[in-house]
């Protein structure tokens, strides 16, 4: 049985990505999260606070994949650009939604109510609902398949966890790995023989250096859980031929 | 008098950032690096281990920045196939590099010697030219305006240094950083003002929580120097006069 595969492109957008200025931590929480929904992201693109080119990277993404999220310029500054870039790219105006302005005016009723940037907040592309944000006042946006989110990393968690369950996705993508102080360029005709001989796995070898030493982990991925474990059963059968320590997990690293 | 902008894209290859499983870090690494050559980083695209995605992304950015950069993708292993997406996007060969099988020979020396895999790393694009890498055996590749890196963060830092001073930039992004305990839905109207004085800069607004209040660094970006301190002069006067307390450099926080 092959099930459907649910893809989904993310635009980062800002210019503080691009400049270095600010270290993106949006890419790896949107991916890991939509794994768990069942949907595979398959592209990301980082855009600068250009409107032409937001709206460019938009109409690529939504059109090719099956949903598409954006993090970044949905603030009360004049910088904050997405709302409009994404109204224009459908081809939609930009207008106030009464919820999103209700939660605002709440929000800020003890900080000093409402003023014009504040009120940039509450506009959304016509037609468009609001996702849930329980970490500050301003709401993030959906509308068709586009997913509107906030930049600030732990905004965008709580939007994420409200969308949680919502959106349809197909067989998860199950991963499995091992690995060990195992250098990748002594094992590459044991990972390229096994993954050829397991149609429905994919295998992906993450070199690393840790204390002087060199090392891999290796990453088995299939929607099949059978095709999985006798992926991994081969591989670490080859490994132990070779003479390789290897550990159940990987190496645990970050990048 | 104005200056050319010299400016690059980015192409971050692997499953491995799309999984969620790595966190990247080479899109800030290259970006800091590029501003220091006073070349701006105007687009990053992810794309999977896919050739005709490696392919068109590659022949997307190379064809409207200046410089092409990639991450990842040039070790030894199967799914390892930049080099051949980018002679595939050159419409050229992929031949072993006599200098890089040289280098990878004498790093294998003690080490069991070259084998399928490692000689891999010596596969370049016909025409190409070897970026150093002296943190470990296989070098990067540079072709055209094309320039290929490691994916492990530590090796493209050494990379990079190898080119520092070798691309032709122009007057490099200059920016100065103020910033405080404020929330930027506060001064929003300041903010698009007085860019909209200073036609040579552009100001870009950064929140934040920290410590369980809600601050914002403010990026003011230029290529002029005086027109740089004029419009942050104008910003902080103006945050002087609504009672806002700032910090030159901005509030320190990675995100």
């Amino acid at each position: 049985m092959t099930s459907r595969i649910f893809t989904a492109g993310l635009v980062v957008i800002g210019d503080e990505i691009l400049s270095g200025r600010t270290h993106d931590k949006n890419i790896a929480q949107v991916a890991s999260w939509l794994q768990v929904q069942g949907i595979r992201l398959a592209e990301v693109r980082v855009v600068p606070d250009v409107i032409e080119r937001i709206v460019d990277a938009v109409n690529v993404l939504r059109e090719s994949y099956d949903y598409l999220f954006t993090t970044g310029g949905i603030g009360p500054t004049h910088d904050d650009i997405t709302v409009d870039a994404v109204a224009q790219a459908l081809g939609v105006s930009v207008v106030i939604h009464p919820d999103a302005r209700a939660i605002l005016e709440k929000y800020y009723a003890d900080k000093g109510g409402l003023n014009e940037g504040r009120l940039r907040m509450a506009r959304v592309p016509e037609g468009a609902d609001l996702i849930p944000n329980r970490m500050s006042g301003a709401p993030g946006i959906r509308i068709g398949n586009c997913h509107l989110m906030a930049g600030v990393p732990h905004i965008t968690a709580g939007m994420l966890d409200a969308l949680t369950g919502t959106l349809e996705g197909g067989a998860p993508l199950m991963s499995e790995t091992v690995g060990g102080y195992i250098p990748e360029s002594e094992v590459s005709a044991l990972l390229r023989d096994t993954e050829k001989a397991h149609a429905e796995c994919q295998i992906g070898s993450y070199p690393f250096f840790r204390e002087g030493k060199v090392g891999s982990n290796f990453v088995v991925r299939s929607t099949d859980s059978a095709a999985l474990a006798a992926c991994v059963r081969d591989l670490t059968d080859g490994l132990d031929e070779a003479g390789f320590a290897w550990q159940p997990g990987g190496v645990a690293l970050s990048r």
